[in-house]
């Protein structure tokens, strides 16, 4: 591990920061060199496994585990389908519970997501759970279970009881990888990413393990996401720095309240690093929150560049809208605009499609004046055209992997960012033939 | 022409009644009859004509004409769209002026939308309409304007100034088709549906004409539609019939406020049947709303199946919600999902899809009372899957190009259809090469 110069640097090389448009590249790089094999280091008091069970038909990995050596202090948030999976309202149950807000372990299959199951589904979770607590010598209650993978089909647990003893004997603090590709559904590539801080002087650390592709708007493609750190959090502290981070980065990438059955996202302290975050004024907190929601940002990045069959991230930024809220509702409407989407695989700055977007968004404003800009290129002011040559300029911008739409509408102070994908061919063949 | 038998027969053969498979091959059919250059006796009263006049750069028709012989009255659906282009602003401002309510000529150019073009675009309406007045010894103010193709371009009027006397020329009542054809932009094939009925003996006829293709939300690509009716129906009459039949037609294959830049749907009584409506309590009056609802139905389910690369039209029908305003967005959630309509293409019956959908549509619903059919075939009954061979019942009948997909939440009386159409390669190749 290199020296430490600032107080938050990130363990791995190649992870550059959030915001600009090298960070797809970065991403990338990241993930190629975790492919080659390279042991993942992560956050003290956190042990991983992963292996095949016999859920997917692949022969690849689709049982997942995650446990603290010590008890761990937990928040979650859970999809708002009102469809949820059995897996979720067990989930709910357990942290609302008598013993809530802490769990030891985290266990999570791919290849079924135990959703549309019934009692019969709520039977397995529990069945799982239990088995589990046996081999790591856990009450119940304190394992979180996942699931993600097919609709409608009953969970065979059998396969998951019998892989338990196997799957905790690999349990090692540098197998956060195996873990990250256990999670892995229609996902191209494994997600992790961490950093490294210090509070009065201390090392801590987030490590962020998800798994989610084609979680841009209509959003059915189960998100999972798991933050660990080692700092000692109070609860209600978590609760309110995971939810601010939570809503600039999971939930800017998908539309509120379309969700898939199966959505969770969690974050467990352990606070195995001596360092304690009790209260909102303790010395540390803003840095955490920084690291935090920087870790879930990025994991919401990887999550949309590996978007089914996407072959750019745009980041779709409305400013000057009447309050923020307006201008969030104005950038989802363009972000999950289907011509949109196209006109971005097509590399064609068609801005009028987004003009027309931000018009049937129902949000009030006038027209004569609105800016549009493709990164630097602006291709409308004062709600008209400006020239073919920035459209060109934009035609080029538009070729690279990533780049920014801006939307002033001169109307207030609401802004708001998005992330979203292009919509190409890909994205057709992934999700018309997913289940033939 | 045949012999009447009822009172609402179709003018030509091959038309049946919307709302049964069979009617997709008829449409195709009749456009097949349409294209080998039969010529269509229209409503009494009215002409026609289309031509190129230089703004398609195909050569293909591009300037269209409806003169009504005697002043007819008129009601309009325009865009809510916020940035509405020129044609409607203009459109707007003459029908709601002293002498409202009257029209003697639609004049239509497709190939560009006169969209995003200020002050400029709305002079280039004004000079289009003096032109075609001094063409056709009309007021300006009695002469429609619309447009339709590309957004942000200057419209070149010269074209349309010089073509106008040559289109005047053209002006017969059997060239109906040369409009439809004039006003298409990515359509697949030019939109017309005539019906005749009688009341108290008299015949009277309604004919429509549209053009439109990738109307599902989100919805960009521009509608247009035009009525016309040889009876005389008072104006506040008129709105109302109109409004009815829009909203179960146009509006139910499109999000409200959901709409293009120019979107226009018009209706015009010219009288000459000598039959007239002057109020709700008229005889005929039932008679005339369904004639004039299944014309806009016909022409709605006509652009669903000519949705930019659509290979089939789904009815989305949502029944035992709380009520229709929630059965209407439980139906439009499920309509406009990516994942469902990529489904569709894929023949594959994923009722996963759908359930969830309905799921984050929003709206309150016991997930344990949710039955979902394909066709005849229960895939799921009391929120569980049924069994695999229904599954497979749905795969056979996904094959064909039309299908009904019906969810009953069994909680209420709310009900509500929309048509959609599948998500497929077809759509990525048009959208994302419009302009390229």
């Amino acid at each position: 591990m290199k020296k430490q110069k600032t107080n938050k640097k990130k363990i791995r090389q190649g992870s550059k920061p959030l915001s600009n448009k090298a960070k797809i590249a970065s991403t990338a790089s990241t993930v190629a060199a975790l492919a080659k094999g390279k042991a993942l280091k992560s956050v003290p008091g956190y042990e991983f496994a992963g292996l095949h069970c016999g859920l997917k038909t692949t022969g690849q990995k689709d049982l997942g585990l995650i446990v603290s050596e010590v008890e761990a202090k937990a928040v979650a948030c859970f999809t708002t389908n009102q469809i949820q999976a059995a897996p979720v309202t067990y989930g709910k149950n357990i942290l609302s519970a008598a013993q809530s807000g802490k769990l030891s372990a985290i266990l999570v299959n791919s290849g079924n997501a135990n959703a549309v199951t019934g009692k019969v589904g709520l039977k397995a979770v529990e069945k799982s759970a239990v088995a589990a607590g046996k081999v790591l010598d856990l009450a119940p209650e304190k394992i979180l279970v996942s699931s993600t993978g097919k609709i409608g089909e009953l969970l065979p647990t059998q396969n998951i009881v019998q892989a338990l003893p196997r799957l905790s004997k690999k349990l090692s603090p540098k197998s956060a990888l195996d873990f990250a590709e256990a999670i892995r559904t229609t996902d191209r590539f494994a997600k992790v990413y961490q950093l490294k801080g210090k509070i009065r002087g201390k090392s801590f650390h987030v490590t962020g393990i998800a798994k989610g592709a084609g979680m841009i708007e209509p959003n059915m493609a189960t998100m999972l996401a798991y933050v660990m750190t080692d700092l000692e959090v109070s609860l209600p502290l978590m609760r309110k720095i995971f939810r601010r981070a939570v809503g600039v980065s999971f939930n800017a990438i998908s539309v509120d309240g379309d969700m898939s059955t199966n959505d969770t996202a969690v974050l467990l302290s352990n606070g195995v690093s001596g360092i304690s975050l009790n209260s909102a004024k303790s010395p540390g907190v803003a840095t955490f929150q920084k690291m935090l929601t920087e870790v879930c940002q990025k994991l919401a990045w990887m999550m949309v560049q590996d978007g089914e069959g996407a072959t750019k991230v745009v980041e779709i930024k409305v400013t000057g809208a009447r309050n923020h809220s307006a201008a969030r509702h104005i950038a989802y409407t363009i972000a999950r605009s289907q011509l949109v989407k196209t006109s971005f695989f097509g590399k064609d700055p068609n801005w009028g499609r987004i003009i027309a977007a931000v018009g049937y968004s129902g949000e009030t404003l006038d027209p004569q004046k609105v800016d549009i800009f493709y990164g630097p290129h602006c291709l409308v002011r004062k709600g008209l055209p400006t020239s073919l040559k920035q459209e060109q300029k934009a035609h080029r911008l538009m070729k690279g992997d990533g780049f920014e739409v801006r939307v002033n509408l001169h109307g207030g102070p609401g802004e708001a960012r998005v992330l979203t994908s292009d919509l190409g061919y890909e994205y057709i063949r992934i999700n018309s033939e997913y289940r033939t």
